[in-house]
C-alpha cells in the first residue's frame, strides 16, 4: 500500500495544463488565466476627485474665504481650462481636477450663491483627490496566471480595459462507469442491480471544479465494449468500478486492448483502497473505485487536484482546514482515513467537526449529509474531544 | 443611517423565491431543490455481500469447514436458488446474498479447490452484509427543499432512481449600469471618463451564486434612456451608480417615470453607504452604489442573501466564519466597516486575517486581492492581534 500523498504526487507528475485559448471577459469567470492579466489603462487615468464638492488651489481654501465658482464638471464632462487663483470649480465623485486646482471642498463645507462659493470649513492639499493611477498602472500585473477568477477579478480585468482574456482550455474529463448491475436513473434496473450514481456525481464534480464532463454510456462488463467505449478523445479518462482485484473486474484488462500503460495501487487510505492511474496514448486514465461513497473521497484527493493541475492552477484545489473535534475519535490503523463529519460555530469560534457514528463506505446519503472529511492519518493516537484536525469543507467546493 | 441587518432584513422581506420547473439530473449541479427530493427505490435494494468471498449459512461456517460450490453470481448476475445446508455461493462485491445464506466468507479466508471451498477463518453471522434499506429506504428525503444541490447530492439522486428534479427557476437578474463617464472594456473611452467594471464583475457574481445574469447596455445620465433601458423583464433589477446624493444621480429619478416605489437608504457600513430598495411593478430594484468597491461589498452583504431567497435556498449564502487578527485594529466608528484583509493558517489552525493597511474604497485591486472581508461592528473597540473577528471568506464562493 502506497501513502495518499505519494499516489497524488505520482498523478500530478504525469499530467501537464491544457492549451491557452481566447475568451471573452462576461464568459471569463471560473476559467484559470494562462498568461498575466495586465493593465491596458491606469486607473485613474488622472487625478479625480473621491467626493461631490469643488475643485480649488488649498492656498485659497482659508475658512471663509468667497471664490468664483468657474464652471462645473460633472462626471464624463471634464472642464478643459486651468483654474486660475480666487476660483473654484464645480465638480463630482468621479470628475477630473482641473489644472491649476491640488484639492477639494467638501459639499457639505461650502455654500454657493451667485456664482461664488464660501469655503465653510478650511481645506488642506491633496485632501478628496483619487491620484493618477493609485488603484493600478498600464501594464501592471492585475491577475496572475493560474489563478481561477472570483467576480472581483473579472471586474478587475474590466477596469484594467481588457474585453478577451487568455485562459487555459476547460479540461475535457470522459467518464466511464461500468458494470452489468447498474442502470441509469429512470432505466429498467437488472435483477440484482442497483441504480448508478457513480457517473452523474462526477460529472456534477468535475463541474464544480470548472472541467467539461463527458459521461459515456454505462458499459457492461466486457472487455470489448468498454474498451471501445473508452476510445474517446479527452484530457483525462476517469473509469469507476473494476479497479479492485475481483475477477469481474474488467477495466483494466480491456484498456490493455487500446495500449494502456498501467501503475495500480493499494493506497493507504479508507474508504477507496484501490486506484488505477497510467496512460492510454497521451490519455491519462484514473480509475475510480466503483463504490459510490470511495469514488467521491477518492474524486476529493486525487481527481480534484488532477483537473486543477490539467486546468493550469498554480494551487492544488483541495483546501485543508482546521477544526476541533466535537467527540473523541479512536486510534487510526495504517489507512489514512476520511471520517464523513458535520460542522458546527464553536464557541471560540473555531469550527467544532463531530464524525457521524456510522462510517460505512455504502452509506452514500451519509456522504452527501456531510460538510466535511475529518483527515485522520496513518497511525493516529486516539484523539479527545477538543483536539485539533485537519478537515476538507465540502459543500463549499460545490461537491 | 440604518444597520446593515435592518437593510437586509427589510430587502428579504419583499422577496419571494421563483417558480419550480423539472430539470434533468445531468443539469442538476447547482440548483435548489424545490421541493424535498425522494427515494424511487431503496438502497441496497436487497441484501448484498460487501466483499468478494462466498455467501454460505453462519452454522456451517467453522474454521476447516468444507463446503460444496453451488454456483456463482456476479454482480448483476443473481443466484436465484436457495443455499442448502453445507453448501456455498461464490459471490462478489455488490452481488445479492442468496435465500439461505446470512453472512460472507472472505475470499482471503477461503481457499475453493475442485468445486469444494475450506474455510480458513470462522465466519460470523452477518458479516460482509449490506442490508436492505440501510442507505436509504422508498420515500425516504435524500435531499431537502431549499438545499442547493452539491455534486453528492446529484449523486445521491441518481442513487434514488431520480432522473428529473424539481427545482427553483434560476433567478433572473438585470444589471443596469450607468453614468455618461464609463465604456465598456475594448470600446472607446470618453473623454475623462473611466472604463466600466461592475456590470460584468455583477454578472460574474450573479452567476457565482447560481443566478442568470442580464447585462444591460450602459445608459448615459438621461432619465429617458435609463427608464427605457430599465424596462426589461426579470426577478430583480440591480443598477450601480446613481444611488448617492449628486445632482447627477438620475437613476432613481429616471425610474420613478416607470413607477418605482422607492426606499433609499443610507446604510451605517463602509464601504458603500448609500443603497436604494424599491419596486417598480413586481420587480424589485436593487440600487448599489458606483465605486466599484462599494458595490462588490454591498453585492456581499445584500445581492448573494437576496438572490439566495429568490433561489429559494433554506440559507443565507453568506458564511460567516471566525479568524484571528493578524495586526491590531483601531476603534470602529458608528459605520459598520468590511476590512479587505488576507488569510494565512495560524499556529493553533484558526486562520489569521489582517486587514490591509489601505482600505480606501477606490482600490479595486486590493478587493480582488483580498481573501476576506473582516466585519467590524460599529463602534467597535480597538482590537489587539489575536483578537477573535467574523469574516466573509470570499474566493470560495467564486466572488
Amino acid at each position: 500500500m502506497i501513502p495518499v500523498a505519494e499516489a497524488r504526487a505520482r498523478i500530478l507528475d504525469r499530467l501537464r495544463p491544457t492549451e491557452a485559448e481566447i475568451v471573452h471577459l462576461a464568459e471569463a469567470w471560473g476559467r484559470v488565466a494562462a498568461l498575466p492579466l495586465c493593465a491596458r489603462v491606469t486607473q485613474p487615468p488622472q487625478d479625480l476627485s473621491a467626493m461631490d464638492g469643488y475643485a480649488l488651489r488649498a492656498a485659497d481654501g482659508a475658512e471663509g474665504a468667497r471664490l468664483r465658482v468657474a464652471g462645473s464638471a460633472p462626471a464624463g464632462h471634464p472642464w478643459t481650462g486651468t483654474l486660475q487663483p480666487g476660483e473654484a470649480l464645480r465638480l463630482f465623485t468621479g470628475s477630473p481636477i482641473p489644472d491649476g486646482a491640488d484639492t477639494v471642498l467638501l459639499q457639505e463645507d461650502a455654500a454657493e450663491a451667485d456664482g461664488i462659493v464660501t469655503v465653510r470649513e478650511a481645506v488642506a492639499a491633496g485632501r478628496h483627490v483619487r491620484r493618477t493611477g493609485q488603484d493600478f498602472a498600464a501594464g501592471d500585473v492585475l491577475v496572475p496566471a493560474g489563478r481561477r477568477l472570483t467576480a472581483r477579478d473579472v471586474g478587475l480585468a474590466a477596469a484594467g480595459n481588457l474585453p478577451w482574456v487568455t485562459v487555459h482550455r476547460r479540461p475535457r474529463v470522459a467518464i466511464l462507469a461500468t458494470g452489468d448491475e447498474i442502470a441509469l436513473p429512470g432505466e429498467p434496473i437488472p435483477p440484482g442491480g442497483i441504480v448508478s450514481s457513480n457517473a452523474h456525481a462526477l460529472a456534477a464534480f468535475l463541474r464544480a471544479i470548472g472541467a467539461e464532463p463527458m459521461v459515456l454510456p454505462i458499459a457492461p462488463d466486457d472487455t470489448d465494449t468498454i474498451a471501445a467505449a473508452a476510445s474517446v478523445s479527452s484530457d483525462l479518462l476517469v473509469t469507476s468500478g473494476g479497479a479492485s482485484v475481483g475477477e469481474h473486474d474488467l477495466v483494466q484488462h480491456a484498456l490493455a486492448q487500446r495500449g494502456l500503460a498501467v501503475d495500480f495501487w493499494k493506497i493507504a487510505m479508507r474508504p477507496g483502497k484501490p486506484l488505477m492511474f497510467g496512460h492510454m496514448g497521451a490519455t491519462p486514465v484514473l480509475g475510480l473505485p466503483g463504490n459510490p461513497v470511495s469514488a467521491l473521497v477518492c474524486a476529493v484527493l486525487f481527481l480534484l487536484p488532477a483537473v486543477a493541475r490539467l486546468a493550469g492552477r498554480s494551487d492544488s484545489g483541495v483546501p485543508h482546514e482546521s477544526a476541533r473535534l466535537g467527540a473523541p475519535l479512536p486510534a487510526n490503523d495504517r489507512r489514512a482515513d476520511h471520517l464523513r463529519a458535520s460542522l458546527a460555530p464553536g464557541p471560540d469560534g473555531v469550527p467544532v467537526a463531530t464524525a457521524f457514528s456510522r462510517q460505512d463506505s455504502a452509506l452514500l446519503r451519509l456522504l452527501a449529509a456531510a460538510d466535511a472529511l475529518i483527515l485522520r492519518p496513518p497511525g493516529a493516537p486516539p484523539a479527545a474531544a477538543g483536539e485539533t484536525v485537519e478537515i476538507i469543507r465540502l459543500a463549499a467546493l460545490g461537491i
